[in-house]
């Protein structure tokens, strides 16, 4: 899996001249959406499926600030996946290779009455893929 | 009708020190639902009616920066709606009065199946309120 | 302490039609910001002092989604503040008293240089309104 | 010049199911950002001069709403820049080519003291590069 670059934007900075401590939590996002592309599980295909996958839980911890214009890089690994819960790790690097930021999240699958998938059952092409990829 | 306030937010901030310029955007759009709200027009019941109202086109000129944490008002005002096509006008003031920016913009509305609705024909009673308000 | 009110925007609900989770994020900063200023400790004056807050971690749990346009009550209390770290601690209901989310947010105080500043030591009054409302 | 692109993020997606209107605003200064970059006046180095640029005045025409996960290409160009005002005209287009949007955008460029700095004057080099750029 390739690790995902999101370049620092001018509308991510605060008046710290930082990137504002929201914005990582997005670019977890953006990093989960392309590792999901890249694994051949995108989330647009689940949502046409009428499932949809909500944050339960979400973690982030600061170490380095992000600035305007680096490139940030953001490694993703799944840490669980049995079949509803869905953990993963996340990393995020600036250009010099700094840690600016750890992250985790955690996520549930639902349909489209609100109520939890069991992936394993309903999608095992799905769960297969996510399995394997788990590290600890 | 009560023009509506909003407090600036340090995540709106940029490195300028200033209020990103695409927040003003945001808050033509707060101060647009807060007007509908008042006049009796909700946006969410007319979703609830399977009818949206997209943003057509969009002004904007700046003229004094917002900062954090001050406090700016919007007056809207609607300028025409003949039916299909409804135009807003904005102003923005800072908590000492001075004009932030003015805007514009233009709403259409439109049905679950994307198709302009007719306001006048089919929701009346949302028509005449809005056509009421039209100021040049 | 008055707790905070957000009513939550257009613009901040995702495909998913509930509020996107990141906006959470944003709102706990917007109650801090808040209860900073009740306190009479506003975020504003200490970095006209040249000290600024980072947020050193943060967690979220999500239990309910906001969606539009119901208005959030985020409440605020002080977890911990013994002069470098400062704790907090967020509870996020729904306009019918739901638990919508959790947080925890942790900063530190840092001056124009980038190290710590012991506010204890270099603005005891701030240090002491805050380390009154210690609560665990 | 190489055309800018954006892949289209969950968080920016609204409950209409469609980008949110203000994030194309954003996307406009991410594709100048880049156009000036790739012209050799990135504005990191102008900020390090002491110098920004401000957002005058902006403008933008919805044509058909981009989707999660699309990209969409912005292509800019510059209408108009004698020194002081810089006019810029962007082209949003979805990945099937269609038009999404059609915007513009007018800065201007002022110094560590708030006032307008004339760029033909204080950085020809600078000025050289962007008034050869100029397009009707």
């Amino acid at each position: 899996m390739e690790a995902y670059k999101h370049k620092v934007q001018y509308y991510e900075t605060d008046q710290m001249a930082i990137v504002h401590h929201s914005n990582y939590v997005r670019w977890m996002e953006e990093a989960r959406v392309d590792y999901l592309e890249q694994l051949g599980c995108p989330l647009d295909s689940l949502e046409r499926e009428g499932v949809v996958s909500p944050v339960v839980s979400l973690e982030c911890r600061y170490r380095s600030p992000a600035r305007f214009p680096e490139t940030v890089t953001v490694t993703v690994k799944v840490t669980e996946f049995r079949g509803v819960r869905l953990r993963l790790g996340y990393e995020l690097r600036g250009a010099d290779g700094r840690l600016c930021a750890e992250g985790k999240s955690e996520h549930c699958f639902t349909g489209p009455d609100g109520r939890p998938v069991n992936m394993k059952r309903s999608f095992p092409e799905v769960w297969e893929k996510l399995a394997a990829q788990v590290e600890e």
